[in-house]
């Protein structure tokens, strides 16, 4: 556990009370997703090690893997310049995004347009038991 | 210069707008500061290869090391999973902090609170010419 205060002092949650988060991978580098946080994602993530985020759509925190058994286990806090960004270094069990893909950023852009890069690591319907 | 038609269509901007823009050195996997775009500003770094944020402080868009000569030359463009943000792999000139620091993300959380991990690689004054 590590004290949420100073990190709460610097941070500068925008109207709706969020701060942006993205998630790397802490040994790979590769970017994950971006997501965002209130404060008590900010708490309860340092808290327990275990990434939590709040969702936008749903309105309230979201344990991420609560559903899904992929979650994400927080190895480095980083805040940025101005306070308003944070960069989680994380341990990502299995896949961070809801398609499949380990990463959100699976889409590409070239000459013939979007092309997806990386491949379903999981059928999103094993994800969420359907 | 890469079409950006595949890409305007792939993403949802928000209401005011905007996408939200990660940087991330190419090849060393930093991920060096978060920042907004606009449908113009998506256009223009496609059409020039050269990273064009849209800059909500000053309302207009903020091509990237215009004031500072610190640009990013786009190496890729990705798109993630709902469209809402972007990951850009670029090459990164100089500094991409205005605070000189190499990266927005130089504070790390530990156990005595916020500590710099990062050292000022170009004092401030020189990147604005005060």
């Amino acid at each position: 556990m590590i004290d949420p205060a100073p990190a709460l002092e610097a941070l500068a949650f925008n109207s709706d009370g969020l701060v942006a988060a993205i998630a790397q991978q802490h040994d790979t580098g590769e970017v994950l997703m971006m997501a965002w946080m209130d404060r008590a994602a900010v708490e309860e993530t340092l808290r327990t090690g275990r990434v939590c985020y709040y969702s936008r759509s749903r309105g309230k925190l979201w344990r991420k893997g609560e559903t899904s058994g992929q979650s994400q286990r927080l190895i480095e806090f980083l805040v940025d310049c101005d306070g308003d960004t944070v960069l989680l270094k994380v341990e990502q069990l299995g896949v961070a995004c809801h398609t499949g893909h380990r990463a959100c950023f699976f889409r590409s852009l070239g000459a013939a347009g979007l092309e997806e890069i990386a491949p379903v690591v999981v059928p999103p319907e094993t994800l969420y038991g359907q």
